[in-house]
């Protein structure tokens, strides 16, 4: 079997992580992964991400690069997870504070 | 003596509050402001702004539309501050979190 997996980033940017997550389609896919419930992975396809392919390719880069989400690649499956353990040790409350704070947009949006 | 105060706006929007702080230089006016002593008031002149005067008004406008920041003026004076109640209210540890995780930019920036 054909495990890989792309090493997230070593330092984890505050400011770059911040502008992973303003922004209403990334933040949806950073929501989806933290509800994610037992291994916390979904598959690219998994993910509700309504915009084109290569729209959301962009948005993966740009939160894998930041560190906010990592994959793990099995054969030619993608699985991403949310790098909640290292974001909330670095950056105690930030993500919880940024989810709840957006929440009534993404229930209304 | 004329004093007047533009109202901040009434429904604060974390999306919008989040891409308003998603921005170094408008991250360092909502930095400097929630340092600021006292009355946790300052002059435009009084913060240290490294960009144009028309691209300063911008970043002003993008903070004071999201509510993150209120003025007041007296005269032809403008004062600012951080709405900091408003926000730990609404939207409770996010304005520290976010402060914290991009402090390390700041301190070398």
């Amino acid at each position: 079997m054909d495990i890989k997996q792309k090493s997230p980033p070593v330092h984890l940017d505050g400011m770059q992580i911040l502008q992973a997550l303003a922004d209403p389609v990334r933040l949806d896919i950073v929501r989806q992964l933290a509800g994610c419930p037992d291994s916390g992975e979904l598959t690219c396809g998994g993910l509700h991400v309504p915009v084109t392919k290569s729209t959301a390719s962009h948005h993966f880069k740009t939160l894998l690069d930041a560190g906010v989400i990592a994959e793990r690649r099995e054969g030619t499956r993608k699985f991403l997870h949310l790098r909640r353990a290292e974001l909330d040790e670095r950056f105690p409350g930030m993500i919880d504070s940024v989810l709840r704070a957006t929440a009534a947009a993404a229930a209304s949006g």
